[in-house]
C-alpha cells in the first residue's frame, strides 16, 4: 500500500459518508474506515465510483493509507465516541499529524482532547459543521478551532469542500482549541431563536384566522425581502406539504412537543457562565421544554383560562407586515445576543476571534444562512461595534420597525398568543436602550436584607445604608 | 475539659457569630472556633455574656469540647473554604458525628460531601439557610439535607432556632444529600424573580409618572393584601429612604447596575439540565446582567430609537391596581416554575422532596416569605398538583388578574419600559394552556434540515418526510 491518500474520514453514518463524498468530490484521495466494516462496504458500493476511495479495515491500515502529516476527520457520535476512537488513532499517529473532530463536541472538551494532543506533539482541531446531511455532501459551513500551524495543513481542504458565497469560502481559521466548536454551538443557539420566532409569527397569523397556504405566501415572499434565509425559505416548504394520510396541512398533523439535542441548552448555560445575557435563546429553548411537557399542558388545558388565543384583525395585509417587522428585529437581537457571547468568550479565552469573520462563513451553507449575514459581515468589517445593535444600517431597521413590532406584542398579549422569544427581544432592546434601570431598586434591596452594598451614581465607591440601625450612609472603600 | 458543648460553630463571620448567638439564645452550649483566632476573641468580647460559649483556639480543642454525637455547623465561604475545613476536622471526628455546611454550596458538592463522609462512617448535612444577618440571629427558615438518621441528632436544635410560624418552625427535613441546598438555590432563583417583577412594577409605575412616595404607597398598599411579603414590605423602606448628601430619593441616586453571587444562575443552568422551564427566573438573571453591560447600554442609549419610556395613564389607580394584578401574578407563574424544578429534581436524585413541605418552612425567617405561601402549603398538602398553577384558588386567582396583567404589558412595550420578567410569566401562561402550540412547524423544520423526524397527532410511531426526494412520508417505528 502507498501512503498515498490527504485525508482520512473514521465514522461512515450519514455526516461522515456525505464529508468524505465531499472531499473526493473536490478531487482529493480520501481514506475510509468504520469501526463496523459493513458500513464501509456499503458506501463504497453505494458511492466508491464517485471519486478516488481507500477503503481501509483497520485503524493501522487506515492511518498507513494517508500521506504525512495525515489529516484524520474523525466523524463519530460526540462525548465517549469521540474519545475512544482518538485513543485507538494515537498509537498510529506521528508528530505533527492532524487530528479533527467533526462533530458537535462541548467546546470544553475539545480544549481538554486539544490539550491533550497538543501534550503529544499532534495538531488537534475541533470543527463546527453546519448545513446538515445536504451540507455536509455539497458544501457546509465549517468553523475550525485548532493551531494556527496545523490550520495551514488542514485549512485549504477543508474551504475547498465548504460552501462557496461569492467566491469566498465558508470556511474560516476560527481560533485556538474550542473556539470553532464554541462558534457553532453559538450558531446552534442562534437556529435555536430563529427558530422560535419563525414559529411565534406564524402562531399570530394562524390566530388571527389566516390559513396556512397564507401563511406560507407571506413567509415566500418574505423570502424575498431582508428576511432571505434558509429558515424562511423551508417554513414556507413545510407549511405547504399536504399529509397524504389526512389531506390536511401537515404542519397540523405533527404533535405539537419539539425536541432539542442540547447545543441550544449549552449556549445558555454558557451564556450564563459568562455574563452575557441571551434571553431570545433561552426563551427558545424554554419554549421547546414547556412543548413537552404534556402533563403541565394538559393542566394548564383544563384550569387556566385567558383570552381566547385568536382575534380578528382589521387589515390582515397590515397586520402581515407588523409581524413581518417583529420577526425581523428579533433576529436581529438574537444575533446580536449570539455574537456578544463570541466576543465575551473570545476574550475569556484569549481566542481574538474575528467577528466579521465569523458573520463571512455563515453567510451560505449553515442552517442559519441569510441575507441579514452579509450586512452584519460588512458592518463588523467596517470596525468593532460594541453590539450589532449599534451598526448604523441595525439600528436604522430597528427603529423602522419598533411600531409595528410593539403593536405585535398587544396584540399576542392581549389575545393570550404565547410570544416568549418577540416579547424577550423587545425587553432587551428597551433595556439596552433605557437611560435608567430599575436595577437600582434591586441594589437598595439586596443591600437592605444582605448588606451587599450598592454604587452611587454621583461619587466614587461603595456604600452601604445601615437599614436596620439609623440608615445613615457608610463608605466602604 | 469537658465535653458539654452541645453544637459547635466553625466559622465566625457574621453569619456563623449569629447563628452561634442564636443557638445559645435558644439554651444551647455552643462551642466556637475560628481559624483567625481574634475573631473569636472579638465574638466573646461583645457575645459571651449572652449564653454559654465555648471559645475553643485549636480545631482539637473545638471538637473536645462538643458531647458525643458531635454536631458542627460550618459557616464559611463556601468552595475551597468548605473543603478545607472538613479537611481539618476528619482526623478528630469519630462515627456517628454530624457535620453541617450552613454556606450557599452547589447541590452537587454537597452530594459529593455527603458522599466522601458517608463511606467514613460520618453525617453530612447540606444545610440552606435563608433570611440574612437578622434570620441567623433571630430566626431563619432552615433548609437541612442528608441523612434522615443524622436529622434525628441535629434537626430538633435547627427546628429550634429557626423562624417560627404559628407554632410551626420554619425547618424540616428535606430529603437525602443535596437536597437542602437544591431546594435553597432554588429559593434563591425565586427570589431573583420576585425582585425582578417588583423593580418592573416599580419601572412602570415610575414611566407613568407615579413619584417615588407615590410608589411606596402602592407598595405599602400592596402589603396588606395577597402581596403581603418580606420584599413587598422592604421595597416600601427602600424607597422611603432620602439620601442625605443630595435630598433626592436614595434610589435616584444609586448606580442601576445590579449584582449578583450565582444562586440565580445556578438554578437556571440546572433547570436547563433537567429540562424545566423556568423562563422568569432565566429573564431575572439575564436583567441584572444587562445592567451591569456599561458599554452594550452606552452604545443602546447612543443608538437606538423608540418610545419615550414614559407614558401618562388615564387612570392612575386603575394601571395601580393593574401592576398589582401583573406582579400578583407573575409571582405564582415563578413560584410554580421553582416548585415544578424542585419536584423534577426529586425525582431525578430519588429525593421524596415534600413540596407542601418546603412551602411551610418558607412562610417565615426566609428572603421570600410571603403570605401566599400559606395557600400553596395548602394547595400542595390537600394533593398532589401537576403544577402550582393548577390548584383551583391560584387558577382562579390568574384569572381575575388576566385582563389587567395583559394591559400592563400593552402599556409597557407600546411605552418602551422594559418588562421581560411580567412577559415571560404570561408567555408561560399562554404556552402552558395553549390548545395547540407551534412547536409543530419547528419540528417540521428539523425534520426537514436534519431528518430529526416527528411525532404525528392522530397515530403512534416516528415518522420522517422524504424532503429532498419526492416527500413521502416513512414510518421509522
Amino acid at each position: 500500500m502507498t501512503s498515498s491518500a490527504h485525508v482520512g474520514v473514521v465514522g461512515l453514518a450519514v455526516m461522515g459518508r456525505n464529508l468524505a463524498r465531499n472531499f473526493a468530490n473536490n478531487g482529493y484521495t480520501v481514506a475510509v474506515y468504520n469501526r463496523t466494516q459493513a458500513r464501509t462496504d456499503d458506501m463504497i458500493a453505494a458511492h466508491g465510483s464517485e471519486g478516488a476511495f481507500v477503503p481501509a479495515t483497520s485503524v493501522e491500515e487506515f492511518v498507513a493509507s494517508l500521506e504525512r502529516p495525515r489529516r484524520i476527520v474523525i466523524m463519530v457520535q460526540a462525548g465517549a465516541g469521540t474519545d475512544a476512537t482518538i485513543e485507538s488513532l494515537l498509537p498510529h499517529l506521528e508528530e505533527g499529524d492532524i487530528v479533527v473532530d467533526g462533530g458537535n463536541a462541548h467546546y470544553e472538551d475539545t480544549r481538554r482532547r486539544e490539550e491533550a494532543l497538543r501534550e503529544k506533539g499532534l495538531h488537534f482541531f475541533g470543527v463546527g459543521i453546519s448545513g446538515g446531511e445536504e451540507g455536509a455532501l455539497n458544501g457546509p459551513s465549517i468553523m475550525p478551532g485548532g493551531s494556527k500551524e496545523g490550520y495551514e495543513a488542514i485549512g485549504p481542504l477543508l474551504e475547498t469542500i465548504a460552501a462557496d458565497y461569492d467566491g469566498t469560502p465558508c470556511c474560516t481559521y476560527i481560533g485556538p482549541d474550542g473556539a470553532g466548536h464554541f462558534v457553532k454551538m453559538v450558531h446552534n443557539g442562534i437556529e435555536y431563536a430563529d427558530m422560535e420566532f419563525i414559529a411565534e409569527a406564524y402562531d399570530v397569523l394562524r390566530s388571527a384566522g389566516l390559513t396556512v397556504p397564507e401563511i406560507s405566501d407571506a413567509f415566500r415572499e418574505w423570502n424575498t425581502g431582508d428576511l432571505d434565509s434558509y429558515l424562511i425559505e423551508i417554513t414556507s416548504e413545510v407549511l405547504d406539504q399536504t399529509d397524504a394520510a389526512t389531506g390536511k396541512a401537515l404542519v397540523d398533523v405533527i404533535a405539537d412537543s419539539a425536541g432539542q439535542k442540547g447545543t441550544g441548552r449549552w449556549t445558555v448555560q454558557i451564556a450564563l457562565e459568562l455574563g452575557v445575557p441571551v434571553n431570545t435563546i433561552a426563551e427558545s429553548v424554554f419554549a421547546r421544554s414547556v412543548s413537552g411537557h404534556l402533563d403541565l399542558r394538559a393542566a394548564g388545558r383544563e384550569h387556566l383560562s385567558g383570552p381566547a388565543h385568536s382575534f380578528t384583525p382589521e387589515d390582515k395585509a397590515a397586520l402581515i407586515e407588523d409581524v413581518r417587522q417583529a420577526l425581523w428585529s428579533a433576529k436581529v437581537v438574537a444575533y446580536a445576543q449570539g455574537l456578544h457571547l463570541i466576543r465575551s468568550a473570545s476574550e475569556q479565552y484569549g481566542w481574538d476571534i474575528d467577528v466579521a469573520g465569523v458573520a463571512t462563513i455563515w453567510r451560505a451553507g449553515c442552517i442559519i444562512r441569510a441575507r441579514l449575514l452579509e450586512r452584519i459581515r460588512s458592518e463588523y468589517a467596517a470596525g468593532q461595534l460594541p453590539t450589532l445593535l449599534a451598526a448604523p444600517s441595525i439600528a436604522a431597521g430597528l427603529a423602522d420597525a419598533s411600531d409595528g413590532t410593539r403593536r405585535v406584542l398587544a396584540t399576542a398579549f392581549g389575545a393570550g398568543v404565547p410570544v416568549p422569544g418577540f416579547a424577550a427581544a423587545v425587553s432587551y432592546y428597551d433595556a439596552v436602550r433605557a437611560e435608567r434601570l430599575p436595577a437600582a431598586l434591586i441594589q437598595g434591596q439586596r443591600d437592605f436584607f444582605g448588606a451587599h452594598t450598592y454604587q452611587r451614581v454621583d461619587t466614587e465607591g461603595t456604600f452601604h445604608t445601615e437599614w436596620s440601625a439609623d440608615r445613615s450612609e457608610t463608605k466602604l472603600d
